[in-house]
């Protein structure tokens, strides 16, 4: 037996996104979004309310990052969600995040935060909708594995819970994508 | 030290969506698709080439399901996304997916599959994705809790890992949102 439920904004994995930007002071910035994903080859796309500071900075500076929040930042990637830098002026030094520019756009890659992807503003789609451009992903080297790649066991990304509020952990692996299935071939 | 990848379609999590629709003679088809995300409240976004018969149903129905792959259905989940129904007549057989007609829009939801939502064609929109109203969300009891609310433990949706090409299973609550961070307040 099946229950409805309605109309809901209910999705799984919802991520933990960090976007990253400077104000028009060249002040770094960061909020937390779980309205966003893929949009197309090289690109994201984010649904943000126009209130944010983070919406007006990307719109001053024509790029932001996306960092990926982390088991163990949990605390901070929450207090960017719930503060805004519109009516708290240390945000991120409350939060404990410290920055450094992007070599690739003008936006703040958060030191913290083990993998950022580095975006370039394409446009405001027809929905109002911020559409990136990734132009770089940069990863820390604790998050890599013996042959460079990305450590996905080290990253420890997390998922929003929008039934529960809660944070969820990555987990085990469960299988081989373009594989597993030939089995039924 | 942080690593330089360049250009990547990397994000943490990427879902394993799998995409019911039906076709022009009601027979039903699925696909896994890792490209899509919230676009908006009660909106979902989906990245899918032209080339897909799920795309062409899409257009002609004006609807579809988007049910999210458990660590139970690994293979089968995979499966949808290695072989086409424009070259497999048996797809969903072959996939052991069983389907009932949603109460709510013209598309299958897929028995196996504890969590769907049932969404109507909004729009193509300017780029191309396909976005979706969710109309429903229906699960089964199996998922839920003694409150009657969805229990992500007991869903054990899986993630897809861009960079290893593997399914990583949601683990264990590692916090709560709108809440852990007032510490920092």
């Amino acid at each position: 037996m099946r229950k409805n439920f309605g109309k809901k904004t209910w999705f799984y994995p919802l991520p933990v996104l960090i976007v990253g930007t400077y104000d028009e002071n060249g002040k770094p910035d960061a909020m937390n979004a779980a309205w966003g994903g893929i949009y197309d080859s090289n690109q994201v796309v984010l649904c943000l309310s126009e209130g944010h500071k983070t919406t007006k900075n990307i719109k001053i500076k024509g790029a932001f990052t996306v960092s990926f929040a982390d088991a163990a930042h949990v605390v901070e990637a929450d207090y960017v969600g719930i503060v805004s830098a519109n009516d708290t002026d240390n945000k991120m030094e409350k939060a404990g995040f410290n920055t450094i520019k992007s070599e690739y756009v003008d936006a703040p890659i958060i030191n913290e935060l083990p993998l950022a992807l580095e975006c370039k503003l394409v446009k405001v789609n027809e929905d109002g909708n911020i559409i990136g451009e990734i132009v770089n992903v940069s990863a820390d080297e604790s998050i890599l594995n013996n042959d460079g790649n990305i450590d996905p066991a080290k990253l420890q990304a997390i998922a929003f819970d929008p039934v529960q509020n809660t944070y969820i952990k990555l987990g085990e692996k469960v299988g081989n994508a373009f594989k597993d299935g030939a089995q039924l071939i």
